[in-house]
């Protein structure tokens, strides 16, 4: 049976909450064996559990905030605009992606494409 | 060359004002030859421009209103949150998608992914 849309939206939850504040095996714990990771699109595709975790170690130290804007699902597949905001000392770097997951039946993430591009990035 | 990020916004903004107020035809004029269109994802993929005319058709008599909330658009590909208001005598129905669509050169659709529910239907 596929994932349901309750299955789906829990491991989006979990995702942007791992992201802010969670380790790269808390985020890694979401994918599915065999996922694929392109952040942003048009970058070379993460395909081993080693690129994907190197990908997330990056963000892992830093002092983040998310937040879910809106979420949208449709059979196996969620697409979500979220906001992160990465604090530096007195700054403030926010990215708004709209991300796109396929899910199996266990309501793992397969596969994680990011569209975004710099221009998108806002500093305060 | 791949489509600029202008002519990605550009077909982008076409699409929703077409879709609210133009034609099925002004649409099609906006796909590339062998587009397919998923809408919503999980039900079959249409794959002839007369399929896609068909779906569009349905719409196009219909008094619309469209709005673009968000895009996000990295190398070929776009993600964008629109809000579409259809007014049937004293009520209205609102969908707001996020569609995904990838672009040729010519920053011509090549295939749009609508990811939206039932759920997601708003009567007013």
């Amino acid at each position: 049976m596929p994932a349901s849309p309750e299955s789906i939206r829990n491991t989006v939850e979990a995702y942007i909450k791992s992201v802010a504040t969670g380790t790269a095996d808390d985020i890694l714990a979401l994918y599915a064996d065999g996922a694929t990771v392109e952040d942003p699109v048009g970058t070379p595709v993460r395909t081993t559990r080693e690129s994907i975790r190197e990908f997330y170690q990056v963000i892992e130290p830093l002092e983040q905030e998310a937040e879910l804007v809106t979420l949208r699902i449709a059979a196996n597949t969620a697409a979500f605009h979220f906001r992160l905001i990465t604090k530096m000392g007195d700054q403030t770097l926010e990215i708004a992606p709209i991300d796109v997951m396929e899910f199996d039946d266990d309501g793992k993430i397969v596969s994680m494409r990011a569209v975004w591009s710099q221009e998108d990035m806002i500093t305060g």
